[in-house]
């Protein structure tokens, strides 16, 4: 579906998106490895996700991670599908419900469906709004999310 | 305003916020080391962030941190205050609108005010919903953005 | 070229190469911070690689990045294309030449072009053979290289 | 005890300790992956850390994490508690003695004592000096150690 | 066998290495952090790698490490054990055969037997080609590898 | 003067070390990466090593590398002479006196001198002391430490 150029991939454009369509990722396993990263690097060090006796008396038992990995780790996801490459212009809005939690060993899975298309001429394309969900390896769905992005239009001498 | 106790330092329980309340956060230069690491550790390799030929003919014209880092960041500077800290019980909920890019250098400094308040009794405490705001070094508001998060009550023995 | 299913992404099958095809990938910047992060990671700390004072009487004149990043993040380049998604069975061999070293804040893309295949039915698929070439943001060569992967065979069912 | 001010958080200036104050941190796991990034990060692959059948024939039976692990999450664990936002200039000694290994999966917890206090106006604030104790979660105390910190005086404007 | 000197330590020149020497390195032991922050860096996001769920249908049954971690460890380990210290020149050729891979949890070491020397008095030393065995804590030979060094010649008023 | 036997390096026995006996490392240029990685890693958020603004108005002027970092790349870069491999039997007291910033860019050598001996046989080996001077790329010291380690007594086998 995307395009392998001579001058690289080449996701989709715009006019190129439809209402409904839906794109499945690959899995990636979260590990223990991954959220000791995250909690680094971002530097949200929450007893949740660092401490494990902490843990073991709190209402979820054990370690679980961030609510925004899993959301960024979505993302990422989803770029790696080759849609967005190069086609994407700027990433304008987030909405995140956080249901149920991904522990250690969790492999998660994103399913993004097109909800809504809304042309933006003036900036050079238009707003793609996708519904996603993270799924685990359970099938559950762990946290619903909304992404718009701005995608590019496709050039008028390709059309 | 948080309490260092003999058990630790100890957040605020829900009943200790207050609509209006406003907290400020360190700053936190983003530098291109951490555009590296969050790009690689999320998998969002889109070149807008990892390809500095391809950015000097983007809008933007040069690399610029992913809005994942931007909010994952706040969320992390805001954790460190330590209102937060052992009194969280859950993230809920995530809405975010990115506007200004934020750029190899910048410093980022998050004000976060309570919004509203809402008690959930039946999870052991409430909703609190603060307001986002993620400034760079120059005071231009970047993100927006809207956190939901359940928050303890104060143990009653101790009311 | 790669499918997006409903079961996530699929690469090519063995039958579905061909001779002569080639495979432009995304650009990546070769930045300080990813230096630092291979040559930790991977323990060579060659000081030609993590020691500025050094460098600067060496025959180069500056930090270079490692042979085994340059190569290292070509596979990985190679791989985000999505062509081996859920496709390739194993990595079988390689062969590089290092010419041209990479300075920090190069921009390297590669250009992999199928040389040759070998069924090899007994093993589930066929050898698919690539040569790689990491090209740097002045259009030079710097590392010619040669992969044998283990491609899987179309399942018949399919076919 | 730290104070969230308009202007971000605020640790406590030199005059605002008081010998034989007592602040307990956080806990943090220390896993796997913290030994490997440690462990990689400053180049120190002493087997003890890093190889796990090295390890089997060796005092201690399994990797353990490094002595400047210990030391080095545990100030910054203590940063983390906010006493020292903003009100540090500099960090002037150290020593420390380690008697009981950390293994993979043990948290640890910071004690750390205000020891002595001494005045050093011509630097802007005085000398801390805090014990700390680094105790893992059956309560034992794996590392003593001793850190020296300049911190500010409070401005006179405000006192 | 390699030197302590003031300027600090000192590899072999070209002219001290012998056909048919044999170093032996430390051993490493390749942990889940080891393939998540390789896999993450490189950006091979392969499932291979990285989806746990995956791999337990797949031949293998298990995650296993990439191909390119094994041969840019045992480069790193090589180069640790210091004969290469500031006399190294160049790193011009690799080849690598894989045949059985690593697992988590698996230690390996490296034998590097020097096989053929070639001067090379125009680029100020010679080639020293070495064969590279990566050895699992089973004894098995899990990929062999040839790399090919361009190494200083002894200065001469040292001689 | 370190050993490469049959089963990898072998460093130096408590009977081969002489009081008076001095040993120089490599050099190891200190990125902005490296702060980024440490500050994260342990926890330490200290806007001297994290915020470029702060910096502005702060004694310094700019961002300094933690203390904790000098001293821990220090002992990475004495193991990685070799001298202490599969010797070591433990890491037992540390001091350290903090003088001069490392700023981004500097690159650090060390020096480690050969203090005190004291036998322990009953451990299994004698304790080395070292002094430990930690030098930039001007020749000034910019941290002195003191190291204890246990190092294992010659097999009487070999003696």
């Amino acid at each position: 579906m995307t395009a392998l150029t001579e001058n690289g991939p080449l996701g989709l454009y715009y006019e190129e998106f439809d209402v409904g369509q839906m794109l499945v990722t690959r899995g990636r396993t979260v590990t223990e490895a991954d959220i000791v990263q995250f909690g680094t690097l971002t530097g949200d060090f929450n007893p949740m996700h660092m401490d494990a006796e902490y843990c073991k008396t709190s209402f979820m038992g054990k370690r679980v991670a961030h609510g925004m990995l899993g959301i960024s780790y979505a993302i990422g996801q989803l770029y790696q599908l080759g849609v967005l490459d190069g086609t994407i212009l700027a990433f304008r809005e987030l909405e995140a419900k956080f249901s149920v939690p991904i522990f250690i060993g969790d492999t998660i899975t994103i399913k993004a469906t097109v909800k809504e298309k809304k042309d933006a001429a003036r900036l050079g394309g238009g707003m793609v709004k996708f519904d996603l969900r993270i799924i685990n390896q359970e099938g559950k769905t762990i946290t619903k999310a909304g992404i718009t992005l701005l995608m590019a239009s496709k050039p008028t001498d390709e059309a």
